[in-house]
């Protein structure tokens, strides 16, 4: 059931997938993991988290160097979790340090198709 | 190890991670899903397949609101799989029908974090 703003109702209590593709320069990659991981395991400790990985790209000639796809019990967890002030000013520090832009771009999904091998 | 090429030179061999991000509009969305998982059905019986999960957007104001997560055994089993003819063709079709461009952006991927809850 999706309302008036493209929210689905029942999305609050239902677990969630929270991806987020990252736009960054290759040469930012090996310091913006470090920092990444360590906000990470802040995350980690939240009530509701469930698991998460950093993918990085084989290839850096590809658009999206870095990928996070986490797990989390709800969206109102995953909320709750990354209103942490401590979190976000880690966040916030983390772009205004790197010398070129990094941009994000988080979003939480469901899972509408799964297949594993037969 | 990177290669000139900027592709790990252990990468063949290795379990990988592919990661398709979509640009893709709103209202394209459930014909999509439906020929994709058609598509990935095909994907299913490769050699080397293990599993494969299309997210979709809880808001359809996110800017990527289609994210396809597979897991292969190899990046040389995901390559052969999807040379596949047949594979190929549906693929293109299914573009060449959407009313408005539909913008894949396929790439392979390491783990470099995993983290799960305590």
């Amino acid at each position: 059931m999706t309302t008036e703003n493209g929210l689905t109702a029942d999305a609050p209590q239902s677990p969630v997938t929270f991806i987020n593709v990252f736009e960054i320069a290759a040469d930012e990659l090996d310091a913006f993991i470090e920092k990444w991981e360590q906000r990470a395991r802040l995350m980690r400790d939240k009530p509701g988290f469930i698991d998460s990985r950093m993918h990085r790209a084989r290839s850096t000639d590809s658009r999206f160097q870095l990928v996070n796809v986490s797990h989390w019990e709800s969206q109102e967890a995953w909320e709750t979790a990354t209103a942490d002030p401590d979190f976000a000013s880690r966040t916030r520090a983390a772009r205004e340090e790197s010398r070129q832009p990094i941009t994000p771009n988080p979003a939480v999904y469901d899972v509408v198709v799964e297949l594993t091998a037969p």
